[in-house]
């Protein structure tokens, strides 16, 4: 493709509406623009990359042996009643009605559709497994549309559905899903983890998410340093601190718990600073409304407790925090005064609150919190869990060993279903007995463009994008400094000729316009590798290649640059690189 | 791929909800199912043919210089508010309100979205011509889909629109258009033809449709035996028959104008079966109404009068044709006896009024006809022009030989728009001179799924899909006859290997399935070659090729088949062909 002739609109300024790095790269990289909020087109260079990101993972579906179909935009309410989620999604599903004033909605997700479509056609464990995919644009109205792609309301995916007679076999089939999604990150270079996550509302037994890791990520995850365990924050389990790191004071050495005035002081930072201690010494004492009643929770001043965990444990579907105005009605203590001893409700606290012996906690009296707080002393029939957020320097639930946090950007989400949707829908199969038994399902989603934006997010710099070889729109851009120059069109030209004759996606730069404006608009666009054709060097009869993400280039004779452009791709990138 | 793994549920009766073959076979031959009216799945191979419909679009699309974009599908109001189609359009646009109440659309096309897009980022000529093209679904609510694919509500279009800075340019893209599009239905093998057109609702200048002949087409084509005349019936010209064509009577041998009786009688076939003449000899007088008032128009009782051409020579906008009421109400007289003459509104004749010297009309007297109406003798003041649609045997405008007419199916459509969106859009440029000027527009749509509709129309026998090569699912189908049986499983493993190694797409059918339903399926879903691995061809070292058109098979030694099949393949299929 010649620059000249490309609709590549790129920006100097940083365009008001962006917030993320990412957004605004795409903009002034020219890949797209903003129709309405949170609904964008794709410009030539944008589709080309997000192009890429749809092969590498079409070819990994296909080669894990997954089917590919193309299912409706526009799906019947009549299946989502069947479901129930006509009645439990709320406005984030667009619904309309056709001009016969049958109702319709646009897809968020195609649960409903592909169980339909397979309790029509599948008959007999014969025709199991199945795994059909498909990569389509979604729509969810979501309240405050932002960050470009990354949460868009009309956006591309690559779901996939699963098909099994039993267990055993869908987590077979759930087990392929996970080893294909690893290639498919790490064929498009990108630094990314899998980790344990929880199912929320699309249901099901067991899930993993894959997160891109990026500083700017929305999500966090903690891994462990020594073993292969991750997940992300709400769902990691932390694994209880040795007996060892419990016990610093001697018995006789503890003080008596003592009432102080703390008038006014009702938050974690103005109770601590007003009594000079660090939040790691105060116990939060929450109030969890669930089905199954009030419950009081207690987790340190620094820490997060988990409602993921909370429903856990307490097996429960809601636990929702009360609010001040309830707890009050519930306890008659003002919320910032609430505290563990004499409290009428059910009391769990979390693991961490063992390891504490001088702790501040409210005194269930207005304006009033208590020092010396010894768990082991103090408090009585309390149930320990692990209750709360993991972060950085927990320890690994399956080694031991500390565990790092990250910020990560959630692409791809592994579900493992069992019958919730076939149950629902009836979608059977007869065994090799004749008895009809539920089909075993998993799901499986990439968000494609989500997937094009974390990958920016993770390589870019000051001046611009860093594409990775397999996602960039283009793998070479040679720039020819002053194309009208004879010879310079000539060497330029034929390079052209000859990497594209060589398969190689080329741009080549053949603007009239200042060198400074070419290395800008190369680096901003982020094409991987810039060959340079100048006067100067063309006068030694040298040429610049210069890869993206170096600082410096290496100048290399005219004669047999082909080739040496050729290698150096081979070397960089998987797409040039001979299968072995 | 293996047909034991694929989801290719085929059936066997022809399901009732299919009314053209088209659609009947692709239901059977699981390539779609239905998932609301008018709104499809497509599954594996379905999609697989439709994807090399879209991939050879996309190739000639690009090899024409257009790039690819993709726009979103949900648009807002706003835009088709300001070109007034907000207004215009009818139930036919799926409209719809996002969670905070403000409007939008399912888009049914793009001009809208495209030239805003342009609009903002084209500031001069530099930047022109450009021509910028997707592939998209798109939505239309029409009242009554029917006929699969050919007629669907939610369907896959490619639209391209060219821009250009003044006319000249703008036609030089329209014909580059033209010659891809003819590209690209010769590269999928379908026999076709471009055919003048209406512009119809979109607006603009000039147009061409492409046709897909087939017997089953909804659209009637007249094109020249002799010159390369086409055109669909509303557009298609009539030549004026030679002057010797007309009068084969002396004046003195003609009868006078005489009114009889026609009691009850007011349709065509009444009045002429009534007074037994051929319906070619009695004049239709139509009242149409129109801004610039109402005409009386006359066309021979076996033909029908076209509204495009009345609307051009009166250079109205609307002509609608009177109801009875309103013809009663007009001229105080039954619809079915309104004649020429004393006709107090102003007369159009189509040209072939001439020709006719005893005529039969209306006596402007309820239940009274006419006979021996002499035009030349009795008609004053009539305007004669071309007012009828075309039809077989009438004479090429451009060359004057008998025109042929055809059945068609409309898979692809070029406009020429002019200036008509970028003015209301004020989608402008600078010229050289730095003048504002509006920028010159095409629009250009292929129906993606349509054209794959129209295919297996124009290719199929009754017992099923006789797929062209260059848009099958899979070119070659080897049927391993015992799949069980040790060697032909081996020389159908190693078939399959072997072709796949040459890129070729191979479905091995290794299902555990009687010869007869390999055969059936085979044929039903219409690949073009069949490999046969059975024991008694085998006894003799042979296996059979056959091709889906043709009756008998060829059998060839075990040894060098492969070569035989890549042979046969590259002989018939374009896309093995090697590239001269």
């Amino acid at each position: 493709m010649r620059y000249s002739r490309l609709f590549l609109p790129t920006l100097k300024d940083v365009p008001s509406e962006a917030e993320v790095l990412s957004h605004q790269y795409m903009l002034r990289a020219g890949m797209i623009r903003k129709l309405a909020s949170g609904i964008y087109s794709f410009l030539p260079i944008g589709l080309r990359a997000l192009r890429k990101v749809e092969n590498a993972i079409r070819e990994e579906m296909d080669r894990a042996g997954a089917q590919e179909v193309f299912l409706p935009s526009v799906q019947p309410a009549e299946l989502w009643e069947e479901t129930g989620r006509w009645a439990l999604m709320g406005d984030e599903l667009l619904r309309f009605k056709d001009r016969h004033q049958r109702d319709f909605c646009y897809g968020p997700t195609h649960e409903e559709v592909i169980t339909d479509l397979v309790r029509r056609e599948v008959r007999s464990y014969r025709d199991l497994p199945m795994n059909l995919y498909q990569i389509q644009t979604k729509f969810r109205d979501e309240i405050r549309p932002r960050f470009g792609l990354m949460r868009g309301r009309e956006f591309g995916m690559k779901d996939a559905y699963s098909f099994d007679q039993d267990e055993e076999g869908a987590e077979k089939s759930y087990w392929i899903m996970f080893e294909a999604y690893k290639r498919i990150f790490e064929r498009m270079d990108l630094d990314f983890r899998p980790v344990e996550a929880e199912t929320g509302n699309i249901g099901g037994a067991f899930s993993h998410e894959f997160m891109v890791l990026a500083e700017s990520g929305e999500d966090s995850i903690v891994f462990c340093t020594s073993c292969d365990y991750a997940a992300n924050v709400e769902k990691a389990e932390i694994s209880l601190p040795p007996e060892s790191h419990r016990k610093r004071h001697k018995e006789g050495e503890k003080e008596a718990l003592q009432q102080v005035e703390t008038r006014g002081m009702r938050t974690v930072a103005e109770v601590t600073r007003f009594l000079k201690v660090d939040p790691s010494r105060l116990i939060k004492s929450l109030v969890y409304r669930t089905e199954k009643g009030d419950f009081a929770v207690l987790v340190k001043g620094n820490r997060e407790a988990n409602e993921y965990k909370i429903k856990k444990v307490l097996d429960v579907d809601t636990a929702v925090l009360a609010s001040p105005d309830e707890v009050e009605g519930i306890l008659g203590v003002p919320a910032g005064y609430v505290g563990p001893v004499g409290m009428p409700l059910p009391i769990l606290a979390d693991h961490e609150i063992r390891t504490m012996e001088d702790a501040v906690v409210g005194a269930n009296v207005v304006d009033h919190h208590c020092l010396h707080l010894d768990p082991d002393r103090d408090l009585k029939n309390v149930q320990f869990a692990d209750l709360r957020f993991a972060g950085e320097g927990d320890l690994c639930p399956r080694c031991g060993r500390t565990m790092e946090e990250r910020r990560g950007i959630e692409v791809g989400h592994v579900f493992m279903l069992g019958t919730k949707y076939s149950e629902t829908l009836r979608a059977t199969y007869l065994d090799q007995g004749g008895k009809e038994r539920p089909i075993w399902m998993g799901c499986y989603g990439i968000g494609v463009g989500r997937t094009l934006a974390a990958a920016i997010e993770q390589n870019h710099d000051r001046d611009g994008i860093r594409f990775p070889f397999p996602i960039a729109p283009f793998s070479v851009i040679p720039a020819a400094l002053n194309p009208k120059d004879p010879k310079i069109q000539t060497i330029s030209e034929g390079l052209y000729a000859a990497l594209q004759q060589k398969g190689v996606e080329v741009l080549l730069d053949d603007r009239d316009e200042r060198p400074g404006k070419k290395f800008k608009d190369a680096d901003l666009i982020g094409i991987p590798l810039r060959v340079t054709i100048g006067p100067r060097q063309l006068q030694e009869g040298k040429i610049e290649m210069k890869l993206r993400k170096e600082a410096e280039g290496t100048t290399v004779p005219v004669e047999g640059a082909v080739d040496r452009i050729f290698g150096l791709l081979q070397d960089h990138d998987k797409t040039h690189r001979p299968s072995s």
